[in-house]
């Protein structure tokens, strides 16, 4: 349940208390309303620092286990007896425990450095000052401009700290920059399945095409154009860029996983193709970092820059202060480059390992599609049941799954390997096969 | 620059060592590009832990002091040269730094723990498994659940959590809702300057009107009437709720600045008044921890929720997960009530305090409108030049003022009590008669 990098040994010994009395908790040995010992008499008999006591009665109370009540002390809650422990992940009250999420969007749990991101986090809350104050609409100008820095880096995208707009997601930035769309009315996704940008789209009034080039916003994601990571070649792009241009076309680039691209260097983003003109380009960094990070942020062409910045005080900043200021430190010294790099090895060779074991699960019996980018691949197998139930069946049995495509013959799903630890690959794909097979038997009656 | 609220010595050491080294790097006795000492070296030679050392070179490093390489070690940056360190709060490059700021949206410095804040976002971020995944769209469940215990016995409205909506900040909530009103096509608001919600609904097509109660939406803050703190009284709420019921429109109750209402109880919400048919209601935290915590939640009718339902997984929270976490644990343990209860006192007395130094100030010579509620009072003084142009004086001498309402004669503004300490009332006043009488003066020429 608590799986924190724990490098350090006072991380240990908070932990170690932490179970200690979880353990006497969920045993009934300290009843429910009973009076948890002091910090400092715990900390006297267990010889340990007050802090650290104070850390692992935080994070009981945290856990549901303890309540603080003002100027008294910490009590035991009645979590014991009401016998149900908070799950360490929420699911629906029937499913049972998620073991192998191959529908996981989150990131590799091994990956990210929690106690890191804490000191910047924490650093970013000492800004007493700036914590007081309502955020800058468009966003905290020192990561406006690490921002600019970066992209310029590492995506040749070439902008002021003043075409950039801060904001809470994907979503956030697509309900400023639609309003600013006034000549636009009907807009191109490249694939149904990506309802949350359409949804934004519809909400405003827009007419939501698919795959259509004459529409009057394209929205692509050039890494990201299969959910098994395909990604757009650079003639592709450049037709693209000159399609628009031609027609007066606007694209909005949404650079999801660029960083994950693995075969080849990262294809050049759209933004610098085109020079800026006609191109929004969207940035995130919930794959990089963690997904529970909400700090994303466009870059706007000038006519619309110009539109935005006669509204930009209308609008509150959405995102976080306290997380752009980490984040912007976070750039500055180097982190999030590493991040990267070892991101982008890690999912590699993760992948590579997947596949070997769904070949070795599967045999002959299935088609694998891998891309050149991304954390997936696309598995095709027989199956007689439908795509809705095979997931429920599986989910039953602890597997998450996301179906992309079904047959009457065979059904291809989408396997993530961001969540699952390599040596449950093969487990996971055996668990797999058992509940496709049984279900292929169960059909044959 | 740094004003934290230090209650442990081990802060104040880390303080200590922050400013030894910035005054070293400010007067170039420490000059840019040359190395820090190691943390190890600097913990031996200064006799402190190394966490301490680490914690000053983490804020040298906020502040742009020192930059980090990655294994190597800490530098000196080019600051000192520049001339030009950080300053304390943003303001337009040729603007002097604001000494008193009357404008304020703020909450009051000495008001708000940040080393509890810390503890609980700490606690927060030691929660790995949850920090890895996205966050429900909807807002945490727990969180929700602490919200629906929270409005259900502070403001008698009586929700379960599958009507609660989170979103960082009040305009994600709008811009959530105003998809699901399907039938509404108009939008009355109290007063033009409350930009920040109209914004949105002309964003989403609606007609914007101004005390229309004609319109499909109506759009109130019963405890912020007028800037200087007027209240909507419960004969009004029962007339504008009886009103809304019987022409089927929907109202909208912002209870902004609610916990702020001193002289008499606080005033029913128009959601319990009602019923909850009809009326959502809109909470957030900013005024009452710090603003630049984006989080907010809105109470859906039973309408509405079920049209949300439908469309909940096409949005994704735009609310910082970590903040959500924090904030649920906050309120758990009863802080958020104390907070409520502090700022509440100290905001009478700071009211009584600013009106007492603004009386002694002008004399007979103004008009002071005082309401029940909120931190700011309503001033109107002789003044002949325009409000923009005292506005811009104001500003030279390091006042910041927010202009309501102005005629040939005179010039009516609103001042906050939130973001000045009381010491300081007296001298802010006398700095903003001495700017408009020398422009009184200088308008005689």
């Amino acid at each position: 349940m608590l799986n924190i990098s724990v490098e350090h040994k006072k991380e240990h010994l908070y932990l170690e208390v932490y179970h200690y009395y979880r353990k006497l908790i969920l045993e009934n040995r300290l009843l429910p309303g009973s009076k948890m010992p002091s910090l400092r008499k715990c900390a006297q008999e267990l010889k340990l620092s007050r802090t650290t006591i104070e850390n692992a009665y935080l994070q009981l109370a945290a856990d549901g286990y303890i309540i603080a009540r003002a100027q008294s002390g910490y009590y035991v809650t009645d979590i014991a007896t009401k016998q149900h422990p908070p799950a360490p992940e929420k699911h629906a009250a029937d499913d049972p425990p998620c073991l192998y999420d191959f529908a996981s969007s989150g990131v590799d749990r091994e990956s990210f450095r929690f106690d890191l991101w804490q000191r910047y986090i924490k650093s970013a809350l000492r800004q007493g000052d700036r914590m007081l104050s309502y955020g800058e609409p468009q966003g905290e100008k020192d990561f406006r401009e690490v921002l600019a820095d970066y992209i310029r880096e590492r995506r040749n995208v070439i902008c002021s700290p003043d075409d950039i707009v801060v904001g809470a997601g994907l979503q956030s930035l697509l309900q400023i920059l639609c309003p600013l769309l006034l000549e636009q009315k009907t807009v191109s996704f490249p694939t149904p399945s990506f309802i949350q940008g359409s949804t934004i789209f519809e909400d405003y009034g827009f007419d939501v095409h698919y795959r259509d080039k004459n529409c009057d916003v394209i929205y692509v994601s050039p890494a990201h154009m299969t959910k098994w990571g395909e990604i757009m070649t650079v003639k592709r792009r450049l037709e693209l860029i000159h399609h628009a241009q031609a027609n007066g076309h606007l694209i909005i680039e949404d650079d999801f996983e660029n960083e994950f691209v693995y075969l080849q260097k990262p294809t050049p983003s759209l933004f610098g193709l085109s020079g800026g003109e006609n191109v929004v380009y969207i940035g995130s960094f919930s794959r990089l970092l963690l997904p529970s990070i909400r700090v994303s942020f466009m870059v706007l062409p000038p006519t619309l820059r110009e539109r935005y910045q006669k509204k930009a005080d209308f609008y509150n900043q959405t995102a976080s202060k306290a997380e752009q200021i980490a984040l912007c430190q976070f750039i500055r010294d180097g982190h999030l480059v590493s991040q990267t790099r070892k991101l982008r090895r890690l999912y590699a060779q993760k992948l590579k390992a997947l596949s070997t074991a769904v070949r070795e699960t599967f045999g002959t019996d299935c088609q694998i599609k891998t891309g050149a980018a991304g954390t997936s691949l696309a598995l095709t197998i027989p199956c007689t049941i439908s795509g809705s139930e095979l997931k429920k069946k599986a989910r039953e049995k602890g597997l998450r799954l996301e179906i992309l495509k079904e047959t009457p013959e065979d059904i291809t799903l989408v396997l993530s390997c961001s969540s699952i630890p390599v040596k449950d690959f093969l487990p996971a794909c055996q668990l797999l096969k058992s509940v496709v097979e049984k279900n292929a038997s169960a059909a044959c009656f």
